[in-house]
């Protein structure tokens, strides 16, 4: 079985900010060798999200202005009152944000490709840039069959209700 | 290790409309033969949603009217504007409750059956119907120990600290 | 391969109440052995959620004052009224909730260690307390290489690309 990580860093520039790291994500699933399996992609961060959406920019604006209007920038927060709080980033409307986007995606790969529909991107969404970012990415399978040494080859021939693969 | 994967086709027929998929789940986990693993539900677009939720007429024209309350369905989006978009179907309401529904679910399978709560099903969503829809499943785990081939039994009894399968 | 699961069992005191899980699954990752490879952390009730975020006292305070303000508790339900419902809860605003925070958590596993960002916690939201509550954990990848018998060490060194682990 493969097991395979790998730590995405990024620099984001804006306050709010998305980015489509699809590529990144199949990229790295390429290098990992794994053929078929479960992937997941993870956000390091508290003010950040992770999701699938499709990539324009358009309806990018459209997040950012629904964001914004889903969750007051300012409204009485205790997490931004230093009565309450030890934290100066006046960030909690960007916390609330992050909770509601979720920050960990469940990916399937089959045959060598991330399992996504026509239109669906990996987004990543800054919410309290800029800053130093970062994402790790996981895939756990089986290799390509034609990648397994020959006596496992012999054994999958032998016992195929275990799938062809040990 | 066994690691399968289903894609399920439906039409949808309303503009927003909820599935119950549990069983479909439930009965390609029967047919894939895992027996203690991991799975993956995913839809394959962007206008669509995936969570767990309880069955019940009520409480779903309750999440049907909640999601058109939450997300305008007419809020000066870019994405609906031809100025700004090449989409012609108005549909920027639809991408953005996708994206607070979430596209992808983890699951747990124990004992050839899948992990959930007494009241939780698995909740497709149509957002932007009627259309053609397509999800897709997968399991990837260990099959059951009886199934497994004489030697595999040894080794297992020989190797208690690797869970007994390869 | 090592699949290791666990239900965490806990009674919440009030009607809203987050609970910070993540020793709790520190702990069950360090008895399962899995050294590398994936988890999920599952809610087995449908007016709960699960969710990464910082714990502070007072972001705690403003995610429950944010998700009372998001979703109404009384906005004409027909979850809550017995002319369409059985349930006599009037808990509608507790499920949906529940849909938007999101009800399983896919986890990364390194070197033993939770791959979890410096202020990253595992919390569970208890959005329809004070009851019983029931979560789920699983663990599923490899054990630790020094753990192995001495003949895998031996194929692991014959056959690298494999991973080091079958």
């Amino acid at each position: 079985m493969l097991i395979k990580a790998k730590t995405i860093q990024l620099h984001t520039a804006e306050k709010v900010q998305l980015f489509d790291l699809t590529n990144e994500v199949k990229g790295f699933l390429a290098e990992s060798g794994v053929w078929n399996g479960m992937g997941v992609v993870s956000t390091l961060h508290t003010t950040t999200g992770m999701f699938f959406t499709e990539v324009q920019d358009a309806l990018w604006d459209d997040v950012d202005a629904f964001l914004r209007h889903l969750v007051e920038e300012r409204a009485g927060y205790k997490h931004n009152d230093p009565r309450f709080s030890d934290c100066d980033r006046q960030n909690a409307a960007a916390h609330l944000r992050s909770i509601l986007l979720g920050g960990s995606l469940a990916l399937q790969v089959e045959n060598g490709r991330l399992v996504l529909g026509q239109f669906q991107r990996i987004v990543f969404a800054e919410l309290d840039g800029p800053r130093p970012r970062s994402l790790r990415m996981q895939f756990m399978g089986v290799g390509a069959a034609l990648e397994l040494p020959e006596w496992k080859k012999k054994d999958s021939r032998q016992f195929p209700t275990n799938g062809g693969v040990q």
